[in-house]
């Protein structure tokens, strides 16, 4: 079957976006506002981009409210604020991570909703969680806009500054990613474990 | 444990950052270069950036010989032409997607040395791979570089002009993702499968 983007209803080419590219990494990201309003929310249109420079980048979506399209509170404050953490979800955090997907207020903070523990940052003002194993702490280098109305989203590439690891994920001092017990989102509402791992070794080419 | 990326070597730096984003999904890019020579590359620093406009990214990072840095065939073909093919990646392709993870010479024809089919695409030039039941034509959006040394990368974000679903994936006539057995991209040489899967209900919220 082929399809067309521009020519299906969104929510069917949607549907096939997120089951067919996955499974993909989620950026559970903490940020600020100009007075320091806390916000926490999941993202999974995320990925490193290059490790030199240090770059993570990820995809608000733009929400809809009675009919008019609004950017997401991480958007805005990251727009306000140029600093933003991105947390890795485990499987020990999923319904924490899940509770905080919801588009709430403004005023809401959903690290006391999920019951989360803000900590603060080395080199960012926003908090970072302390549940989480690895924190990356960034700096915005830029966003990209690709439209202002739903369903659009913009891409928001930070500069990682500094990342913690905690102690369950070092072994003999060294990060140890084994250790993370890491989920990726699907399409629907699932989500897939990544305990079922199996190894390939890239093959060894001599340059001419 | 702190890490700063600038004060620690590139390489315990890349070890954390691909161990920490994860799972990572796979973009098995198929491209040609203005002669019509082939190619075919996995690249992992790769997702859905938005839905309307429909774009995918990837960032095929520098390659390195003999101390100077090279695009990648994958990078330079599109610069060169604009178009490419991305194929998902499932269980059964791992290892012929393995096989296609070597840095070759321009000349190798990837198709060839691991045995797929490629077939002609619908919107684009480049061809798609046939074994994969899931083709993303694509019309080059913009490329960003990030540096022009190795280990830097280019971001190439992808217009989806035409998808391809094959039967396998369709159930009564629409996309069906539970049939997709895809593989995600881990730290190291591992990967990880998807049949662990989960389901969470995103919370309702009313809006204020």
């Amino acid at each position: 079957m082929i399809v067309v983007p521009s020519e299906v209803p969104h929510r069917d080419f949607y549907r096939i976006l997120i089951g067919a590219v996955g499974p993909r990494p989620i950026a559970w990201v903490s940020s600020i506002d100009r007075n320091g309003q806390p916000n926490l929310a999941p993202f999974s249109f995320f990925n490193a981009i290059t490790s030199k420079p240090p770059l993570l980048g990820f995809s608000p979506g733009l929400r809809k409210i009675e009919d008019t399209s609004h950017a997401k509170d991480t958007l805005s404050n990251i727009r306000e604020t140029r600093e933003f953490v991105i947390n890795v979800v485990t499987f020990g955090l999923a319904e924490q991570m899940n509770l905080t997907s919801g588009e709430y207020g403004h005023e809401i903070n959903e690290f006391e909703l999920a019951k989360l523990t803000p900590v603060p940052s080395e080199r960012v003002k926003p908090p970072r969680v302390a549940e989480s194993p690895v924190n990356f702490e960034c700096k915005l280098e830029r966003i990209i806009d690709f439209g202002t109305e739903w369903p659009s989203s913009s891409l928001v590439i930070g500069e990682i500054v500094c990342i913690h690891l905690n102690d369950s994920v070092l072994k003999d001092g060294h990060f140890d990613g084994n250790a993370l017990d890491l989920i990726g989102r699907m399409g629907g509402n699932q989500y897939s474990r990544t305990t079922q791992r199996f190894e390939m070794e890239r093959p060894k080419v001599a340059h001419r």
